[in-house]
Order: structure tokens, then sequence, then C-alpha cells
């Protein structure tokens, strides 16, 4: 353990600066409010306030508090200020991103409540959140920077929606509850879906979600929804691999090597199956936006294919940089068909013969090359199948789907779709490592 | 109406020679009781005791009935006595069969009841049935075969188990009800699947099958109980179309010509499907033991391919002679595939991560290509499939399946699996009439 905290415990330096720059901006903060005279506060949440940020990935969350009855306006007025060269962003409101001394930092306006069950949007929770982790971590900062790596190197930290895994948050209310991190993976090995963590022994009530984390300061949230049952028991199987056999490559897991041109023929030669690639200008949005609408059209797309009568075996998306130079990247959709190509004629059931009226309507409009016959009381009539390759359905298809609002947009106004050995003609790195890791295509189960 | 009674009405000729050979056997059955000194007594039932048979299409039913407490064996005697050369053979209870002045004669040993409720076998009940046509029919006879005649022509006359269909008797009892021939056929167009029909109005009793025609005479028994809904159906649209448009050939129905070379060829390459003939030598039981094994066999080989990840889009099993000569015809299942090949690996899913123990059994009996990986909470693997095409699958695996008794042994013993254009290589007019229906697939519905 002692090897993996060398690599992730931040430096005093990387401590000193941190705690430096937001010391610094919380003055700045309280005098510029006085100036001003505005009543708002800045408070540090999140790991930078707890000391509990893996090496080297930190950044600086600044909550701007108003009272109850004020105005977000005025915080958000105040950030502004403070950074005349910034960003702004918005999740449920509006709110300021903008570089310290090199160091990210988000100001985010929030209600300055007494009680986090009154809060408004789920900004206002976090600086809740922020006191109920300081006021019980302390000596536990170890526990929780191992586990934030283990999950990052398992794949299933970050909540957002592109991981679907474990937040930051989650990952120091498993500590607190099982103790350390060991304790945590000794925990999580027996779980099962529809586990319940309650550290306050607040709520009673039933969480459809995978795994229920009774937020300690809010206790009808579920600080766990965000989890989606696959992650969870990527990280339970994990677990167990760890408690097995503690290796050092689930904290910092091998990157798959792009694969050769040979490879590539070698993989697709021997499985047998028939390999599609969708690709397209990714839009111009945030991963929190896109991977949700990245599934969708994988989804829609898997949709379709099982109504032509084909089917996908398994399935991917990415976002990569575009070797060729689009502003936003590349959206990539690639599937694995096991059922690709069906006969010329197709089976199609009509309604029941006793249903005179849908019967009648089901002759008039089929001319059938065998049928009609009577199949299990309905009529059925066997017709010209519209296509016979999967490829060919994306193809004409595809712009009719609903892909995702921003995906639909890009798909219609230009896409390439590869098949078969045509993946060959992509070489970037990333695709390459993707196709690589997609064969492979395994989880730390033991 | 006419020109089909023209042809279906017993002649007078005919029904001389029948009524002749009928009177000459009662007499000399009761000669014969009366000359060993048992009490039986000959009943003529079934169509020939009402007038009821299509032309050409007649043998004759007499039952020798021995009292309530006597021994069935004394009406076997006499059976046997009457014809020295006879075949015996057995339904509930043996009977004998024989030939007399070139018509066929079933000599049946039944008990003489005083209500059809009290009897021990089905043979006991056709006197009963008998009986009660007899006494109500006069008149309508033309009726029947009329219903007769549409019925066999729309290929669902016949309640034997070969074809799942009407019996003379439930024919009978339709007209009673409804009074002649277009009035069955008035109402069986608005029939739908639970239709009861009770003409003495006995019986509330719930029935399952798609048809319950109530026995008058024994109100606990549904005539239909062996008509499939699909022959239901087949007879509710034929009379749909003969409402509409009534057409000689729905009642002699031009038979497919069997298909050529050329034909055939076509055929397989417009559909893009792939066909599976099973031929093997047949076994020597009546088509009311093959067809139900036929039909077993069929299912149980569509379903080895299911599980195999194929997929058969329709199939026929038929009982043809051998044109190389096998002593009891051969028994053939065709397959129609819309899905015959696969890739080589196969995605195999495993249990719940949960479930520790399974987990780890199912991880140490694989050895997958990719995987394993979680999919839904359970462990997934990709591994080799046994068999890539669906033929290799059926000629290693078909031996192994329960296939009905007397085909599974002749099957076991050999038999040729044929596909794709392979099936030019059988000729015979059997076959290739077969094939000609099965391509064309054709009801009569409107």
């Amino acid at each position: 353990m002692n090897r993996v905290l060398e690599r992730i415990r931040p430096t005093p330096e990387e401590r000193a600066r941190l705690e430096g720059t937001a010391r610094d901006l919380l003055i700045r903060i309280e005098e510029s409010a006085k100036a001003e005279n505005l009543d708002c506060q800045g408070i540090l949440a999140g790991s930078a306030a707890r000391g509990t940020w893996l090496s080297g990935d930190c950044d600086l969350d600044i909550f701007l508090s108003v009272p109850e009855d004020g105005d977000l306006g005025d915080a958000l007025f105040l950030a502004r200020r403070l950074f005349p060269k910034h960003e702004e962003r918005y999740a449920e409101h509006a709110y300021v991103q903008a570089v310290a001394d090199g160091i990210e930092v988000d100001l985010v306006p929030c209600f300055r409540l007494e009680d986090a069950r009154r809060i408004r949007s789920a900004v206002d929770r976090t600086p809740f959140h922020s006191i109920y982790v300081s006021r019980r971590i302390a000596g536990l900062e170890d526990q929780v920077l191992l586990l934030k790596q283990f999950m990052k190197g398992v794949g299933v930290y970050g909540s957002e929606l592109k991981t679907g895994g474990f937040s930051g948050y989650l990952a120091e209310l498993l500590i607190l509850r099982y103790g350390s991190f060991r304790g945590v993976l000794e925990a999580a090995s027996n779980w099962r879906p529809g586990e319940v963590i309650d550290l306050e022994c607040h709520s009673r009530r039933d969480h459809d979600s995978p795994l229920a984390m009774i937020d300690p300061v809010d206790p009808g949230r579920n600080v766990a929804a965000a989890l989606t049952l696959d992650r969870m028991f990527k990280f339970v199987a994990a677990s167990r691999c760890f408690l097995e056999a503690p290796a050092l490559d689930l904290f910092f897991p091998h990157r798959a090597e792009p694969l050769s041109d040979g490879d590539l023929l070698r993989h697709i030669h021997d499985r047998g199956t028939y390999m599609i690639l969708i690709e397209f200008p990714a839009p111009a949005v945030v991963e929190d936006v896109l991977f949700p609408q990245l599934r969708k059209a994988e989804e829609a797309i898997s949709a379709l294919l099982a109504r032509g009568g084909f089917s996908v075996m398994r399935s991917a998306v990415a976002w990569h940089r575009d070797p060729a130079g689009s502003p936003h990247g590349l959206g990539r959709i690639l599937l694995e068909l096991d059922i690709w190509e069906l006969p010329f004629i197709r089976k199609h059931m009509g309604p029941p013969v006793w249903e005179e009226e849908h019967l009648n309507r089901f002759l008039a409009s089929h001319k059938p090359i065998s049928g009609p016959y009577i199949e299990g009381g309905r009529a059925v009539v066997e017709i010209p199948r519209r296509y016979t390759r999967a490829r060919d359905l994306i193809d004409m298809e595809i712009s009719g789907l609903a892909l995702g609002k921003h995906i639909s947009a890009e798909v219609r106004a230009g896409h390439v779709i590869y098949g078969g050995s045509e993946l060959l003609q992509i070489g970037d790195s990333e695709f390459r490592a993707l196709l690589a890791e997609f064969f492979l295509a395994r989880d730390r189960i033991c």
C-alpha cells in the first residue's frame, strides 16, 4: 500500500500551493464582498477542503453563498469581478470557471441554508457535504486516497454520466462507514443489488438503485443514484480480486496497446463476426451531455438492427481526437454483430384470422411470395425483406433515428460507416487502443 | 352445388352394393351368434349407416355388441369366424379388419349399454352416435356430403392425429346445428377461439379447446377435441372465401405440380434461405403413430437448432413412397432456415457477480477468447462456438435427440441429410410436389 500511496499522496509542495491559493481566494472574496456591500461568503468544498485529492488531480471548488432570501446573481457578479478572464458554465445554475496560479477553480453560487433538506438546487447541498466529511475524516485521508485510486484503476471512479461510477463524496462516506480501504473492499465483496448503507440510521425507505447510500445530510437522497449496476459489480469483483491477491496493477492498470493491422485482421478473422463503425464529428458539448447521447445513439442503432432481424453482440462508444482535425473530435459507435446478413424473404405475422377487419387490411396490403397461411391462428405472409444486410439498413435509416439531439444533427450533416476489414482504414492510436480493449473485454473478476 | 354433388353423391349402384353387403353381413352375424349360442348383436354405424359417405370413399363399420356384463372376447371370436382371412388391429381394444365384396369392413367389439355416459371405452360410444344422427339426419344427407367434401378440399377433414381436423360425426352435428352446408359456413365465418356448440343445451362447462362441440350423447365429451387451432381457422378462412365467391376449386383443389430442377433452383436462389431435408426409412407403424412422432421429431430438431443460435423459419413433415424401395416408405423432415451460419465465437452468459460460488465455478470452467466482463450484473465470456453451421449441428446431434420412439430408432440406424442445392438430388414426384406446396404455402384466406 505504501508503494501506492507514494504515487498518489499529494506532495507537501502541492499541498502548500493548493492551500495557499485557496486561502488567498477566500480572503479576496471576503474583501470584495465587503467592498461591494454584498452578503456573500466563500466556502471551500470538495477534496481540496479535506485533503483527499489524488496527487496531480486537483482543482478548487469554492461556493459563494448568499442568504436564503438573497439573489444568486450577487454571487455570480462577485465571481466575474474576481476573475475578469473566466468561462461561464451552466449546471442547474450558472457558475464561473477560471484558473488561479495554474489551478482550475470553480466558483459556484449557492444559497446559505440552515438545513440541507431545504435546498433549492443540488449545489446548495455541497457545503453540507463538505462540513459533514471534514468533521469526521481526519486520520482517514490515506484510506480515501487508496479507495479513490483503486476505483480509478478499476474504471468505476466518477459519478458523472460518462462513467456512471462512484463519486468522491461516495468514496469518502464508504471510508467513514467501514473505517478503512480494506474494510470497504471486504464489505463490497459481499454486496448484492439493493444494498442500503445508512450512516446516520436515517431512512428505511426503499430504493430502486443497485446501491443506496443515504445522504447523511439529506436522508431523502441517494448519494449513489448515478452508480450503474455494472459499475457497482465491477467494483465488487475487483474488490474480491484485491483481497485474494493485492496487485499493484489494480490501482495502475496497463493501458491496452493500439492494435496493429495484422492483429486487427487476425481478430476479425478468428471471431467470424462483422464489425461496424459509425463515425461522425462530435458536437460541441461537454462529456456529460455527449456520453448519454452516444449511449442513446448506440441503443437506437441496436434496436433498429434488432427490428430488422439482425443481432448486435456487443457495442461501445467513444469520443476521440480527430486526426483530420474536426474541432470537437469524433464520435464513434462500434458494433460487433453476430447476425448481419439475412435471406431475401422474411416471415411477417399478421392478425388472428378471427379479427376479420384487421385480416382484410393485412391481406390487401401485402403481395406475398409465399402464403398467406395460418400459423397459431394468425395469418402469415412471406415477403421480400427490405434490407438483407445490416450495413445497408444503418446506411439508409440512421438519419431518421432519434440519436440524441446534438448527435442526430451531426450524423445528418455527415457520417462515415466502416464495415469488416474497412476498419483497417482507421489508423489513429485512440481507435486502435479502443479495439484492443474491445476484443479483450476483460474486467477484473477473480 | 349440383356440380359438386354430382361428383360426390354415391351412385345408386354404389349405394345398392354397400347396403346389400351390409345387410348380408348383419344376417350372417345374427345366424353365427345363434349357432354359437352367443349374445352378440351386429350394429351398422358410421357414414354407411346414414348414407353420408362420399362417393368412392366408403367402408363399413360394424359394431359387435355384447351385454354390459359380457365378454368382448365373444365378439372377437365371432368376427374371426366370420372372416377367416382378416387382419387384427388394435385401438383401445382389438378389432378385426377384413374385406367383403371389395369393401373394407371393420368389425369392432363393444359393450351394449343403456346410456352413453356409462361407456368403458371410446368404441362403446359409437353406436350411440350412430343412433343420434340417424334419427335426425334424414333429408340433410346432401348437406353433409357438401360439408365433408369442402373440408376435404380445404385440407381439414379427418380427426385422426395426422390431420387434426374435423371428424365425419363432427361434420354431421354441425349440419344438424346449422341446418345446411351454407348455414355451417356462415356460422363458422364468425367463430372465435373458445367457440362452444351445445346441441342439447347440456353443458356449461368450460373447455380449453379452440372449438367445443358438446357430444349430445355424452355431455362430458368434446367431439372436436382433436381439432387444432390452425385447422379450425383454415376452415373459418375458407368458409369466408366460399361465401364471398363460391368456387369449385375449394371442393376440388388443384394439386401442386412437382417442381422441376429449374424451378427448385430458382426458389432456393430467390428466397435466399437454407433448406435442409432429413430423410430416413419410415418405421412400420400406422399414420396415427407415425405423424405425431414426425411432428415431435420436427419440434426436437427445431429446438436443437434454436439452442444452437440458429433459426427455423418454417418446416414440414411427410411420409413418402421410397423410390429406392424401403418397405415402409420414407420419413422426411423439411426445414427452411433463415439463420444457418454463425460466427466462430459466441457470447455465453454466466451467473450474477453476487453469486460468488456459481461465479467461481463458471470462471473456472471457461477459457474465454474475450472476457470475462460484466453485463447486466452477470459475468459474460465469449467462447468458441461448437457448431457454426446448422447442418453440422444436426449431423452430430440428431441421434441423441428424443424424436419419438420409432423414429429415433430408424434415424439412428441410418438417415441422410441434404442441404441447399443438394435437394436437387431428390427427384421423386411426391417430394417435388411437397416442395411446390411448401414454397407456395397458400391457405384459402380471403
